[in-house]
């Protein structure tokens, strides 16, 4: 049997983002509605219940680990992500190009995001890559650019740390801070710090005078002349899900984070030209890419953002308009498939973002499972107050250990 | 947005209470199932499932902190409340004053309770405090006399230990054992069971010939003329409310132990001259003086014990009496700031307190959360099984964490 578990991120709604309904009990979810009355509901607290999770933190959750024993930031997530081969050792950082005016004060930060820069990235990362230390000349680096601002920035050398601070001040019209250990008196964060200070005051140099951020300028647009560096993480010990359980998984995902994610857990990357990460993307086309995947692959870890990115914006329009074409368009193309009767499909979200407040709450998530060894429960349609009345109660996490036991691959604790 | 938490020490009960229903589906609440019908319900495991939980390790785990990995004994919480300003190091008890008969036996145990003396503590207390060690004469104590024979110690010194045993023979007609050292070979705690053997015994001495104990015998009543020290425990470190949700906490309790266990998290005492931690206590004072701490406190927990009292009594008609005077003359006082809006409120016990069996039991206890943040489920009446068709579910503790949660101050745990 094959297992497919779907991510809407950001799912979870509350009574407040439409007239007393979520979006997702507001929006008309056909497909949705039908999978519930085939199968059966629940409410999924992503890590544990009252605990806010990020992304990172909810998808290992999710994913059968506990992030309070391996979780160690979220650059290594982005740089796995992003296609960087880290190694045991590296430090790993989410790094945003930004503008900056150097002033005696320090470098002063203008743009956090360098007017949200949409070409000339890979050039700017090249230009990174070329930089050499001089101080800590044994520690190397790579940059890569992803979406955007957005890039992943790895440090390589003997005996760094990950327990260093972050340089982006977090606002505009201030210096950018130093990079300093997070406790003093720690060498391997001391020489960390002392690196990655070096190779942004250099990267600086190569950036500021580089003929993209000329052409930026000449066009009124911020420079992209500095890096905001932050997330430092090192590479945590994960087990393979191909370990855990002899199988097979791939990951179909536009965000870098959850490739990255999916990565460390030992899943490989299935590319979608047409998958962007964003409201915009190609439902169809990830449903058809998994669909092919399962043909290969145990199991398949398909991942959609826009839920996330319209409660973010706060536009209940958006994420129920979305929800309504995760219905039509990605369960629409998968409906077949679940009738195959070798298949087990769990579709949740990794946290709950309400339209109201903009960002992640501890909320449960509403969860289902359908498939052949799935107990067919009450409830008739797929929401958060559904979910409430399902057969498969309220837990915390733990939703492809779930797939793989109804798929007949989980290993057995104990004898 | 404000949190409103209030626990009902041992709230819930078994069908065994009344003719097949629990206590508290058998009392008249109707501004209870009001919050019901306008909110949503849960089944809540005070520590996990099958735990039988101690009314401190509930507490701890209901405000969010994990008993398993903080919880030294009862003692710290019995000093915090008892308004001991306890430091890392000092070692806490829970400690009785007793009627014992000096015999060539030792100290046998006449009245473990000292005839639950109502008056003179204070000036026993004093006396107590007068007496100044000499084995060990750098360690200092306090007494401090609480409720009835009930009262809180402390003891102060380089390296001291909380492994010791306690001196309570737990019967009378007994002696009272020699404090000794958990385990054999260790100094702190061998030089802590000395300096606490010493106490004990220089305290016998004032206390025997106090003249508060000249009255008592003249009156027929048993001597209060000895120290029973127990719930060994030092200081844990706990992250305070204030530092993981930003928000200023207050606590409404007349039990010394709930004050203390709000104080080790964090929150500040609003006291209550009408609050007596037991049936007689006034409900509606405690309420309004909840309310108006609302005013200046982002969380208020309010606490009443009288249901665990009448639990422990075995006592079906008291325990549910004062539910009905909950509903009342507490719940009564709330029912408008619930229409404000602007507040979420959780109602719960910390535990279950059958009458039959008249101490705590493992089962799970029904929990309310009311709020415009919660979705409203099916539910039409507050109890037990009504809570277990909730559309809460069942989950463990973090009563305080969902409570923030809802009111938008949770933390996020990742990124």
């Amino acid at each position: 049997m094959k297992g497919l578990l779907i991510i809407a991120d950001g799912l979870g709604g509350r009574p407040t983002d439409r007239n007393g309904l979520t979006c997702l009990e507001a929006a008309s979810t056909p497909n949705l509605d039908t999978l519930a009355e085939r199968g059966a509901l629940g409410l999924m607290d992503p890590i544990r219940p009252g605990i806010r999770p990020g992304s990172d933190t909810a998808h290992l959750s999710l994913l059968g680990y506990d992030p309070r024993a391996l979780y160690t930031g979220r650059g290594v997530f982005e740089c796995l992500g992003a296609g960087l081969a880290v190694q045991p050792g590296d430090i790993c950082f989410r790094a945003n190009l930004a503008t900056v005016e150097r002033t005696t004060d320090g470098f002063v930060v203008v743009d956090r995001r360098a007017g949200r820069i949409e070409t000339g990235q890979s050039e700017l990362a090249e230009a990174i890559n070329t930089v050499r230390l001089k101080k800590t000349s044994d520690v190397t680096h790579e940059f890569v650019a992803t979406t955007q601002h957005r890039g992943a920035l790895l440090l390589r050398g003997e005996n760094l740390s990950r327990y260093i601070t972050e340089n982006d001040p977090h606002d505009v019209g201030r210096p950018a801070h130093r990079i300093e250990p997070a406790k003093r008196g720690d060498p391997a964060a001391l020489r960390t710090a002392d690196a990655l200070n070096e190779l942004i005051e250099r990267a600086y140099d190569v950036l500021d005078r580089h003929p993209v951020n000329d052409g930026r300028r000449s066009a009124g647009e911020p420079a992209a002349n500095f890096l905001l560096a932050r997330g430092a993480a090192d590479c945590p010990h994960i087990e393979s899900v191909t370990s855990i359980y002899g199988a097979r998984a791939a990951v179909v995902a536009g965000g870098a984070l959850y490739r990255g994610v999916a990565l460390a857990c030992g899943m490989e990357v299935i590319r979608v030209p047409e998958a962007t990460g964003g409201l915009d993307t190609d439902l169809g086309a990830k449903a058809r890419a998994a669909l092919s995947a399962l043909e290969t692959y145990d199991v398949v870890f398909l991942h959609v953002k826009g839920t996330d990115n319209a409660g973010h914006d706060q536009d209940a329009a958006a994420k129920t308009g979305f929800i309504e074409r995760i219905d039509r368009e990605l369960f629409g193309t998968l409906m077949q498939a679940v009738d195959r009767g070798d298949l087990h499909v769990a579709f949740t979200g990794d946290h709950t973002t309400p339209i109201d407040y903009g960002d992640h709450t501890p909320d449960p998530v509403p969860v289902l499972f359908v498939g052949p060894n799935v107990a067919v429960d009450e409830t008739k349609a797929f929401g958060e107050r559904e979910a409430g009345r399902g057969g498969l109660g309220r837990f915390s996490g733990q939703v492809l250990p779930m797939l793989m036991g109804y798929n007949n691959r989980a290993p057995k604790y104990g004898s």
